[in-house]
Parts: C-alpha cells; sequence; structure tokens
C-alpha cells in the first residue's frame, strides 16, 4: 500500500523516465524531450506572468554540467523548482 | 485542470502543509512533527535494510542551519532524497 506521497515521489521519477526513454540517450532529456514534458507535464510553467520563462531559459538553468541535456539530477534541480513555486503559490493564494 | 505531475508537486507541498502547521511554529517541522510525518506518509524510509534510518538520523541530515526544526528548504533536500531513492530502486527492479 503506497501513500499519497510515496505516489507523488514515484510519480516525478515515472515522468522522468517517460520522457527520457522515448529515444535516443535514455538517461537523459534532450530540449526535445525537455520541451514536450513541459509542454505536456507542467505547462502552467511557460503562462506564468510574474515570470516568464521558455524550454531554452528552463534548460540553461538545469543544465548545470552544460552539455545540453537533463540528465536525472539536473531534474532533480527542475522539481524543487517546482515545489518552489508551488510552494509560493499556496502562500499568495 | 491539473496535470499528474502537477498534482504530485501540489501534494509534497500540502505533506509538508499538514505537519508544519499542526502546533507550534507554522512554517517548520519540530522533531516530533518530522516524526509523525515519515512514519504515517513515507514509512518505508525507516524499513530500507540497505540504508536503516531513524527520525534522529533523518532530523541531522536534513538540519543544515542546526536549528532542530525542518523549514522547507530542508525539506526540499529530503523530498529530493525520496526521489534518489525511488530512482535507484527502478533501477534495481
Amino acid at each position: 500500500m503506497v501513500t499519497k506521497m510515496e505516489g507523488a515521489i514515484n510519480c516525478l521519477v515515472e515522468v522522468f523516465h517517460k520522457y527520457s526513454l522515448m529515444h535516443g540517450h535514455y538517461h537523459t532529456l534532450s530540449k526535445e524531450k525537455l520541451r514536450k514534458l513541459i509542454e505536456t507535464e507542467c505547462p502552467e510553467l511557460l503562462k506564468n506572468p510574474r515570470d516568464p520563462k521558455t524550454v531554452e531559459s528552463v534548460l540553461k538553468e538545469l543544465d548545470s554540467n552544460k552539455d545540453s541535456m537533463i540528465n536525472f539530477e539536473e531534474y532533480l534541480f527542475f522539481t524543487t523548482r517546482l515545489m518552489v513555486d508551488a510552494h509560493d503559490d499556496s502562500h499568495h493564494e
């Protein structure tokens, strides 16, 4: 029996794999995979008027090793960033 | 319409608030709140034979500012750690 929190953690890992395993390098997200992930899984990210973003700006922000790909460690920064935004929103509501 | 990923992110923020808002300091988890959170929301963490943990060891690991409380920024390390474990597990299965 999985708790809601465990389900949420598993979901975030599954989202990474859903796109990383699509084609090409299985352990990373290319810019095109990242675009599909963002447009499908968190489309609101590109619509925030307080902090406008593009797929390119997200990739640049996350790609700490500068290989133009997002590996799982870099994806962790992405989910952390989404949590910070969601936390901020919860205190603005 | 919230996607699964957005729901997962919101869930992780809500779990923090569920325990932080219980009593005492509303923006932090005391050791007892952290104990309740772990025992209720991610009980498997204390049962991993490969990496045995206690509430005390988790608190010590997360409490980077050494105030014996877990704030939201420190909680982000906690969820990141859970994702790393879930990712490792997915590759061991």
